[in-house]
């Protein structure tokens, strides 16, 4: 062979914020996207497909890091100088391809999409910067009840995912009704202006910060423990009473919470479109049979992305789990959506109005793995056919390959260590079943198999009853020719489902 | 409202050398997917998921493209200063994992994993910078029972998506070989020697340019039809001769091929080595059933990726298609992959051999629909309720869910148009069936039923036989409360499948 060089020797390291996902968090992935797919199908909307990358100017500038606004993607240069960025979510790439297909799709647009976006954040326990998403968005309608749709999509699908009722609710509200009261209060409420993105943003914070964080945020600033101080939205207290006033509205029924925000908005016309179109979705809720306990008004809600135009809802956990300090909280968002009439206009200069969901699917995943939910479903190891007989190479294959043809997961052992190593080998991959023709039992010709499960059952419980050890012995001698028949009355053993043929 | 100011307005436009895939692209690709990983997990490979880039240096050099060997991937810097870049592949990332985890790995570990990756490559027809792979790898063993496996696995995978035996075959090769014979040529064999990439790549050019283009590129160079000149390995004819000698040895049996190979390799080591391994390859192969219609040894495969170090195999269509310029051609390969020994040294310092698959999906699919495949089986379109008085649009929700409740895929018309605005959007979705309750049926307490589908075809049919027309009329009355039972009959009508409960 040839001489190497000595040459540079990179460290192996995953990319900061990054991560990679083993068999059990990829399958419970995509059970997750198949069941949210499949729901998603169910309501008439269509697979689309948009690339990693768009160009920068198409993806604008809607995250909701207000300090770092240029560094919330990651951006490249192609070679003719266009700057290129990695999507942050599935809607900017929509809205592009309905600006560029428009004359040719039928309206109102349905689609939806699912797949991973980036997002350039400071990375910390549990935020990652790539994440998965699906999302499903009808576009081309000002109708309410597309929006009520969206809400009732978003609690059939915590369903579809194996919830139950009660684990979740989907809060909503309309950021036309904070404008109405931004308006009463005398805020300037036009497009972009960063006094109302702040108030946004103090609000959106509610949950982590409580009530007085909140009033600090909209006041003259907030320290936090670390010592970085936040810039406030420098209101007045009066101005301040009104908001939280707002944000705390939502404690009773929705019909109470609607009539609070009535005397809220006072006189303000954007602010009673808000409510008008927050009680037609109310209403079409109602009709639907989707009570509070599922889909519920809430005015402390106001989603941190700065395209929204009008309703807007999100989907959170109410079970506790324990976070990475160790403390019981509640779960909280794992999606979230809303109505963005400006996003299309942004390419064509006129309206197209849209409104969407969004699942964050690996918030999900997490979520689902707290509850111990869908793990046991999606996991599946392979039979390993042991390979003791280097000349005999041939007749472990014609084993492996005779239970694949059935249907059954199987390996032969690729390594070049001896028996032990090979029946460790076996156990660490969580195999099943081993499967074992030496020379003795090639001589008459049978093969061994070893049940693992049981094996280590048994190892764990040296008191088990002998009768039923007996009965059911860890390690039986077959005749090669009945192989399938006899590796499959083994999984059976265990889990029915383990000897049905893989799906 | 807020007023808006006039604002920069962005060309809507997907960028260079990327694609929107629309419903049918997807749901194609997503059979795909499924079916190979169906396969793969049969075969005892369980999933894993890296992120979308990697460090860069991490990812290596390893792309065909000699002329612009920083530009073949996209890199970004981190706000650490560190590049990063998005993988061009699905193996450099798993031998940055291995490296990265390996005592914690079973030995061989077996994992496949699936995703989009991107080449910063010149477009052109058919040719995308963002593609789909789905890899099966094999990382810890130097058997050639893991290469025979792979090729066995990618005979397998063609049919698990459906192609006919004889529409594939599996081509496979060891670059040891080549060394050999280069070897005994006296060209420098050494790792990234450029004379000896010069080679491979003229000998992977063979099925575009054909064997005199290659003897061009293995000597002074050769001009193409634009007239750009691509400099050659300045080889002597004599050198020449043999490597042509040796890309056509394969016409043959492999039993003919190996012995060919054995006269051009002379006494060199590693040539006999890899004759040697070739060999046993075809031995399992042969004792497993597969022949020479499904895999076979051919000499003039090389690969274009730079890290193979052993056994190489492509899987290729056999078909003929039209290409875009309306040619009749072979469709030609959709995965490949190989043996990649020093990968995993790269970051660890010693040798851990691996060997794994890839599959083109992406070509894959469009193989597929090339051939009109898989395609039926995929599509699916929503029954419309139209929504003709804004007053009722919660009565339209309720049939809409009715029937989604019985896992028939529904929706609302969501748009402002009126009746025939509705039906045109029915219509142009593809939709089977529209409901219609308008204020005649509702005091009858029915709805009506248009069956789109035998509409269609009934519009295009005039000669159409009459009492057919009336036993099936395309348009029926039924009773509200029989609304999904007729649904289901109607449906029934053109597909059995359609019927059935989404899966």
């Amino acid at each position: 062979m040839a001489k190497k060089q000595k040459s540079f020797r990179p460290k192996a390291r995953v990319p900061k914020g990054l991560r990679d996902r083993r068999a059990r968090d990829v399958r419970t992935e995509r059970e997750v996207l198949v069941r949210v797919q499949r729901l998603y199908e169910l309501y008439g909307f269509e697979p689309l497909a948009t690339s990693a990358f768009e160009y920068a100017d198409a993806l604008g500038k809607f995250l909701p890091d207000a300090e770092r606004p240029n560094e919330g993607v990651f951006s490249f240069q192609d070679d003719d100088e266009q700057w290129l960025s990695l999507r942050y979510d599935l809607t900017a790439p929509l809205a592009r391809f309905v600006a560029e297909n428009y004359d040719g799709l039928s309206k109102p647009f349905r689609r939806y999409a699912a797949g991973p976006v980036w997002r350039n954040e400071k990375p910390g326990p549990g935020r990652y910067r790539e994440f998965t998403q699906i999302d499903a968005d009808t576009v081309g309608t000002p109708l309410m009840a597309a929006d009520a749709e969206m809400i009732m999509l978003a609690a059939d699908c915590m369903e579809a995912i194996g919830l139950e009722r009660g684990d979740y609710v989907i809060r909503f509200n309309n950021r036309k009704v904070l404008d109405g009261v931004l308006e009463t209060i005398g805020v300037d409420t036009g497009a972009g202006d960063v006094q109302r993105l702040t108030i946004l943003r103090a609000i959106d914070k509610l949950d982590r910060l409580g009530v007085e964080g909140v009033r600090l945020l909209l006041g003259k600033g907030r320290k936090d423990e670390s010592g970085d101080f936040t810039e406030g939205a420098n209101l007045a207290n009066a101005q301040i009473d009104s908001l939280i006033a707002f944000v705390e509205a939502g404690a009773g029924s929705d019909e109470e919470t609607l009539a609070a925000l009535r005397g809220l908005v006072g006189d303000s016309a954007v602010g009673l479109e808000g409510i008008a179109e927050l009680s037609g979705i109310q209403k079409l809720l109602e009709a639907a049979g989707y009570d509070e306990t599922r889909a519920r008004l809430d005015p402390s809600l106001v989603r941190g992305l700065g395209y929204y135009t009008g309703p807007v809802y999100e989907a959170d956990l109410t079970f506790e789990i324990k976070n990475d300090e160790g403390q019981i909280v509640r779960f909280g968002s794992v999606g979230g959506g809303g109505r963005y009439d400006g996003l299309v206009e942004r390419f064509k200069g006129t309206q197209v109005p849209a409104t969407g969901f969004s699942v964050g699917v690996s918030r999900l995943v997490a979520a689902l793995e707290a509850k111990g939910q869908l793990a046991a479903s999606t996991s599946r190891t392979p039979v390993v056919v042991l390979a003791l007989d280097g000349e005999r190479i041939a007749d472990s294959q014609k084993m492996v390959q005779e239970l694949r043809d059935a249907g059954l997961a199987a390996e032969m052992y690729l390594g070049g260590a001896g028996m032990r190593a090979q029946m460790k080998y076996a156990d660490k991959r969580g195999a099943p079943i081993a499967v074992i023709e030496g020379e003795d039992e090639r001589a008459k010709g049978e093969v061994t198999l070893k049940d693992l499960v049981l094996g280590a059952k048994l190892s764990q419980d040296i008191e088990d009853n002998k009768a039923w050890r007996e009965d059911q012995p860890a390690q039986i001698a077959v005749k090669r020719g009945q192989l399938v028949a006899e590796v499959r009355k083994m999984l059976a053993r265990h889990e029915p489902a383990m000897g049905a043929r893989h799906e």
